[in-house]
């Protein structure tokens, strides 16, 4: 009956295989890997990313898509598993082997010459190499907007924020510009002054990764299905039933590789709440990453970073390091609050973070537009950074244009994904708080599990049946709107 | 002028990194893996072997291989890589995708029964899955003979131990059945008045590693190449580039688990030292077994369980663990060197643990011919017992045919090369040793470059580009023959 579909199933059931392999070789390289691997793993990457190219764009893909579609017995997540398999074979067919292969090289090379050109802070002799994966990032979106019928960067941006085109988000960034600015300015006045007590000592590693453990058990992280390693910087990957979060860790001070550990775990409950049956379809995996970083967001900002949570904290912190000053609840809410305008998008607060992406999307979409060369990117980005946070970054391109990793490695269009996921996290937030009006006291406890099982219904279990705004709209009655976290801002730092 | 040449070039360069990713995962399976992923991995490694199997069959590989034939400018190296292409293609075409992928999957659920029912000593409950499995080998085997023109058996060797078939290990074991029993009574009748002192204590995980960590330092091991780290069983996967060996620590005993270091050390140094430029085509790679036994075993038992090395190593024992009557030269060397029949394998002592790969070759043999039936595996192997070590398996099949992993995974003659490599060592080392009569000397110094080095020009270097024997008398003048094992044995323990 749905002999096709079947045979399409099974072609990407392999497909993600390898990628569970790809992933699994990715954490292996942040955790494990001896650095004179790095050639031979590049190559093993780019190896299985031909491969899949060459499944995912046999001509047989596109015979069985179009059978399938005429096949009885379709259910409602057979329909959109079909339409994402079809989207991803336009996608992928557009492009030939040689342009995967020749790209992917080119940007795993950029990626490591930014490693050593970061520390070095030389812009210069990383501007042909950056120059030369752009060049493979724009020829990539022009094939793909002609499939899509999107504009170049249009055709970036579905890559990792599905749902959301430049005009969408133009209109969401110019809210939040018109109210950031002045709220960052309200709550420094606020916070001005407040004392915050550090905590002082050397915390060993084994009692941070012991409270880390503590925290995931009681956010139903689950262990059988995952694990906890240290890399240079935390991330989220392996697979559904093998999540494999990172954290890094400092003796000099805890509280930021928690957090970490906190937003990572928010990632993996959503990997482990993917519906069992269809982790091997498209439609059972996540690559939209609003989606993803409104489930990391929520759990590290609206739960881990309220004062309910640093209530619950405070005695399992006191467990491992003992009691002193800093160790209050006050105190530790004021030191996890506090907002100031900083160089680093990844030390930033909640306040300040979205002007940080809102300067790197405004330079990514110069750049797609011709509005903007490559070698002018320092003095844009410095003049931005004048503008929203009256910083500079002349001659610093260290902790400016070179700071991240995702131009380097080609991922153009991804950084509009955080900020749209926070917004989304405090809109879903927003909701279940109204449902759930003794969820502090719970959190106050450690008590979890009527959030999760709350995102596991409304959130995880969907996987990607439903389109970003359909899902926001099904659960808290409206499509993205920054007033819920415009709200949220002035509830925490201005109530 | 070697277009098809090195296009075949290309082609395997891409197996051996889906291969390279295959020992990674089966690494992280053994070290890392959370147990929920068992399903998952299974899957993702069956999907890695079909997708090797058919870019080895794809008819264009044939066809650049009768083309290649012709081209001119192939060095030595070349033709020898173009003819191991031409028999992993022939051997590869001979089995169709399904067999490939059925038989991975049988071979996959055997394993996994086989760690529950061992442990239940339900050789019952196992014959069904252990039977499954015998059929897809004995058809694979089959149809490999049909190609090589080997018997089914000796098909089978010729996946571990090319260069050797049943007449030439039949001839060989012969020997040491005469003469290892009366070695065997002799020895135990020598050592029979020896008290052996056993250490005491708490040995801490930590500092076994640190020991066992110089131990490899000394013995060669590149670190920016290599880790090392802990499994359940001690093995040595990953790459060239990559090699991961694993031990296994318990804090009442330190000393098995050292010179578990010590044997997946010998293979690490072998692989670490083959040729750089040719690592990723099939000349450059060792699949046969005895080779690599050969390696760790002659570091394990000709050098780590010297006397010399014992002198070497009691310092860096006191160094971690404190001075006990237990960590002296004399007591250690002969805790070490203990000649004592047991039921297990990877407990035997090197004199004793020849007739454990008899039996099973025996068997092996046995089951091939048709001359012995699965069901009547347990009875034999406990008459084989009785005969060689005077122990009874009755009622134990657990620790009798139930032991190994090997047959469960489908490993059907792979244990001859545990035997043959041994020997094999045997013959190196004392070629080695009259080259170098001061070696002791060193090795008592903990200098082993002058060991490292020779065994690089001589073995590690030349990588697959010559057969065993050819080889062996390459190097020690002789094929492959007992006697140097034999005479060691003499030396070691009764001389």
């Amino acid at each position: 009956m749905m002999k096709n579909y079947n045979r399409l199933k099974t072609v990407f059931a392999r497909i993600s295989r390898l990628q569970y392999a790809q992933r699994i070789l990715m954490w292996d390289e942040a955790v494990m890997m001896p650095e004179g691997a790095q050639e031979a793993r590049a190559h093993t990457v780019a190896t299985l990313n031909r491969t899949i190219h060459r499944m995912l764009t046999n001509r047989k893909v596109k015979t069985l898509i179009d059978k399938a579609r005429d096949e009885d017995r379709l259910s409602s997540w057979d329909v959109v598993n079909l339409n994402i398999m079809e989207k991803k074979y336009n996608k992928a067919a557009c492009i030939p082997l040689k342009l995967t292969e020749e790209s992917t090289r080119v940007m795993i090379r950029c990626e490591q010459a930014w490693r050593t050109l970061r520390q070095q802070n030389n812009w210069q002799d990383f501007i042909p190499y950056l120059d030369q994966t752009f060049r493979f990032v724009r020829e990539i979106a022009e094939r793909e907007s002609q499939v899509t019928h999107l504009s170049p960067y249009d055709a970036l941006l579905d890559k990792y924020a599905e749902g959301f085109g430049q005009s969408d988000i133009d209109d969401i960034f110019l809210k939040l510009k018109q109210f950031l600015p002045a709220l960052v300015t309200q709550i420094r006045g606020k916070q001005q002054s407040d004392t915050i007590c550090v905590a002082r000592g050397r915390f060993g590693i084994e009692k941070q990764k012991a409270l880390g453990l503590k925290v995931m058990q009681a956010l139903q992280f689950d262990f059988k299905r995952g694990r906890l390693d240290v890399s240079h910087h935390p991330f989220c990957s392996g697979g559904p039933s093998d999540v494999r979060i990172t954290t890094r860790y400092s003796e000099d001070e805890f509280i930021s590789s928690l957090f970490g550990i906190c937003h990572e775990t928010g990632h993996a409950i959503y990997e482990q709440g993917l519906p069992a049956e269809w982790l091997e379809q498209p439609i059972g995996q996540i690559d939209n990453m609003v989606m993803h970083e409104s489930q990391s967001l929520l759990v590290e900002m609206d739960v881990c970073r309220s004062k309910a949570f640093i209530e619950y904290l405070i005695p399992l912190i006191q467990d491992e390091f003992g009691t002193q000053a800093a160790f209050t609840v006050e105190n530790l809410y004021k030191y996890v609050t506090r907002v100031k305008p900083g160089l680093i998008r990844v030390d930033a607060d909640e306040v300040t973070y979205p002007l940080h992406i809102i300067l790197r999307y405004e330079l990514e979409k110069a750049l797609m537009s011709g509005d903007l060369q490559l070698q002018d990117l320092p003095s844009a980005w410095n003049e931005r950074m004048a503008q929203y946070f009256d910083l500079s970054t002349l001659n610093n391109d260290k902790d400016g244009v070179m700071q991240d990793v995702h131009w380097a490695s080609g991922a153009f269009g991804y950084f509009p994904a955080y900020t749209l996921g926070r917004l989304m996290a405090a809109q879903l937030f927003d909701t279940f708080r109204q449902m759930h009006g003794q969820f502090s006291e719970s959190v106050r406890h450690g008590q979890f599990q009527v959030l999760t099982q709350w995102l596991n219904k409304n959130v995880h279990s969907l996987a990607a049946s439903l389109p970003v705004n359909d899902l926001l709209i099904n659960v808290t009655g409206a499509a993205l709107d920054p007033q819920y976290f415009l709200a949220h801002i002035q509830r925490r730092y201005l109530d």
